[in-house]
């Protein structure tokens, strides 16, 4: 057992200096975040500020997403398609409440052409060039796609329509985080229009329990559904739907968002439709969206001092197999004893890995894949061959264990699902264990800032709600659903309260 | 046979109306492109100068496109990414012939925010805003890629990058067309980095050869593989490669190109890395990109006076059944009918559709179909189910046959293949028999004007390269692979030439 004692030596070695090498949740969370994304070349800041570059491995992530998603909306009958980059100015000031939450900070286009410089070494912007109007990259497309609806809605046949695009959008920050907050992301937002009020409302709810399958089912995120306040609700929206998710240092994020719009853009962009009856109306609209962000919520919930955790079904590579060499005819072994296997995963759906490159030591690539958190790591020696033996390793639990090779790959499949269900058991114990009811505003401001989602009495009104924000950075998320509700007292202003909120510090 | 004659005389009218309503290539070919685009409901123009918006069915189509083109960059070891929209204007100025190419008609962002004006009924420009550098909107990314690829290339172990991106891209553009050229489109670029010119030739020539297998295998359009002259070039680039598809109209349409860049961008952005002798070198680089322009090749190609013909592995739908009905039990026999065919189809991966609405009578729905290219058409009536058949319509040729209800899934199946092989065949005889080998002037001048492929031999001269252009309008598209070539006498200067070059008119 020399072999694999003086690899364990060198494994333990390496973690220390890896575990150095990562800041532990426990000593700086908002830290530890930051290094994990750029050391598990996720992704990292461009030189254009506040953009990111999403590196192939997170971009595999993101796919993966993507992908999954897109099949869960086309289930409901969403079409995607694809409008443009560049919004008129004038179209934002069209809905008097859009413009306010979304005109501000936007990237402005004012001209079309460069040119060279006097000195002939550079380029200077054409002054003759300028656009009459400035155009907007969006932030947001409500405004151009409602002005496109207008000419494809003129009948109730004409509706629904249901469509999304994938797309970058911008939004101009002063303080940026990688995936959580950046001035360019990328998103899909989904944008609907229907000939009656219901039908619109059923959309938005609909799209928000596609969002919440998505983060629980696919993510191993549990989530907190509800409705916004007021105060938070999208610019021009009669109701914006939430998921909240818990991350491990008890504050919230927001993960994704689908509003009901009534018929604010209808009126500003003029969308009417000749209902049955034969009279004009204006279309109903809904749209709903999710992001980049998803990657902060999928790294916040899972990952460990280690590294990341990857829930199997969006890891690029779900099994790693790394060989442990030695002579020459050993390795030759391992090599013919991984391929059946190798070939019986890919035939599961499974993706594989085989790592022998012979430039990195097994301790190297151990502690490698567990920053990269690939789920299930197989380690194979000519030890392990002449035992019938493979040692298996679970990423979420660390845990090892030696199995006979013989029904591996089964093994294999069963332990991802396992290992799929088991993080978002343990992500939902950890959420669930920190929310409380809280009835006492001191109390409340003594706890909030440790973390966590309170259920508290409130009586309405934006006055409390700005309290509360001053008082303590917590903020109403939502009136969350599926959640049994009787009348009291609200905490702060002793008025009566019909139902209890949740708050939360945020990301 | 009433109904069946009924319907037949209905289906007359409707497409005597619909053939006017659609103009004739014969008319006026580049008119009936551009109606084609918007009533086959793919595109149209957006209320942003030049900025198209992609309709769902056009963008299902595209889905495809990008699915099936990135599954074939996977098999070569291509990763996706994704970097910033925005490139500060200095960046482009650093590689030399690049700035000539690109910087002049861009995108110009000089501000980032808005703010209301004093009559507070709308938004300006925030003067107090203005960026210290003007960010441009990418037109291409080789810039601020390799301003990336600078901080993750040390050594020849990171070598070779082999990344993509799937985003938009602006290049301002004055005249614009719906797919063929819009200030915004969508495309993938992919950028290399390789340790040897060797290696990065090689990739450059492994694009083009994936981008010609797609065209032709996937969106049956055959084409002319080939490197271009030194005018044609990519703006920095040491050899551009292409894929030329020809038009019904005979014009060539640039669908494809692939660069090897030597170390232009290596040197501009100070990429070096240390090769296995521990010397700095500069890196080499490639960059390739096909964009939405395919969706013109595509539709041109094949495409006829009744509307879009699609190739069965591009269509949205590939088979569409549609019940001729009669009385309540007629129909629900057809339904019954129906239905197994469908779930037989399905298995086999092919999309139907099933169009039992009654809004639409049939004779429209036919002509409908027949502008979005549905590849096959099943229509069944009452008297089909009492005969066990079923009439079967191929877009391509518009042949209609009567084929037996039993086994018409694998029927229809093979039929799908059939169609796809031939129109890529039928676009290649036809692309065949417009190539001419020209070795006149005056002959060429009064021919090319008609449209074709003339294969000419050239002095590799730019003079008369431009003196060709300037007389004909056509340039040279590229110097031909797969041509045998043997030296002659330049057509116009009388000078020795090495080879032919194909030259054409072109979109």
């Amino acid at each position: 057992m020399y072999l694999c004692t003086q690899i364990k030596v060198n494994y333990i070695k390496f973690m220390a200096k890896e575990l150095d090498f990562l800041t532990k949740r426990s000593e700086d969370y908002s830290r530890w975040y930051n290094e994990l994304v750029v050391k598990a070349d996720l992704a990292e800041q461009s030189d254009v500020r506040g953009c990111m570059v999403i590196k192939p491995y997170g971009y595999a992530i993101w796919e993966k997403m993507q992908r999954l998603l897109d099949d869960r909306f086309k289930e409901t009958g969403v079409q995607n398609a694809y409008f443009p980059l560049l919004i008129p100015k004038s179209f934002l000031s069209r809905e008097a409440e859009h413009v306010e939450g979304f005109a501000k900070e936007c990237a402005v286009v004012t001209h079309y052409r460069l040119k060279t410089n006097d000195t002939h070494d550079g380029v200077v912007v054409d002054p003759a060039a300028r656009l009459e109007e400035e155009l907007i990259i969006r932030p947001t497309s409500e405004t151009i796609i409602w002005n496109t609806f207008k000419n494809w809605i003129h009948s109730y046949r004409d509706l629904p329509l249901v469509v999304n695009q994938w797309c970058n959008v911008m939004r101009w920050e002063m303080r940026t985080r990688l995936f959580l907050r950046t001035s360019e992301f990328l998103w899909q937002e989904g944008h609907t229009a229907h000939a009656t009020r219901e039908e619109a409302e059923e959309r938005a709810k609909m799209m928000l329990k596609v969002y919440a399958d998505f983060a629980e089912q696919v993510m191993a995120v549990p989530v907190v559904q509800g409705v916004k306040s007021e105060t938070e609700r999208f610019a021009g929206a009669l109701d914006t739907y939430t998921i909240e998710a818990m991350m491990q240092d008890g504050k919230a994020l927001q993960s994704g968002t689908s509003h009901f719009l009534g018929q604010n853009f209808g009126r500003a962009f003029d969308v009417q439709f000749l209902n049955k009856e034969n009279q004009a109306e204006y279309a109903w609209a809904t749209s709903w969206g999710v992001s980049t962000r998803l990657m902060g919520a999928l790294i916040m919930t899972h990952s460990d001092d280690n590294g990341l955790v990857l829930p199997p079904r969006l890891a690029p590579t779900q099994v790693v197999i790394i060989p442990i060499g030695g002579k020459p005819e050993q390795v030759a072994a391992v090599d013919a004893a991984v391929a059946p296997i190798m070939e019986q995963l890919k035939q599961m759906g499974i993706s594989v890995k085989y790592d022998n490159a012979d430039n990195r030591r097994p301790g190297f690539k151990f502690a490698d894949y567990e920053l990269k958190g690939v789920p299930v790591r197989l380690v194979l020696g000519a030890r392990d061959l002449e035992n019938g033996t493979v040692e298996v390793m679970r990423r979420d639990t660390l845990e090892k264990e030696t199995r006979p090779l013989e029904g591996i790959a089964e093994y294999v499949r069963q332990l991802l699902d396992d290992i799929q269900q088991n993080i978002y058991q343990k992500a939902k114990t950890y959420r669930d264990a920190h929310i409380y009811e809280c009835d006492n505003y001191d109390e409340f401001k003594a706890r909030v800032k440790d973390g966590g989602f309170f259920l508290c009495h409130w009586d309405g009104t934006a006055e409390t709600e700005a309290k509360i924000k001053e008082d303590t950075q917590a903020t109403i998320r939502c009136v969350p659903f599926g959640f049994e509700q009787t009348p009291g007292v609200d905490m702060v202003s002793g008025k009566p309260s019909v139902a209890r909120v949740l708050i939360a510090r945020s990301y």
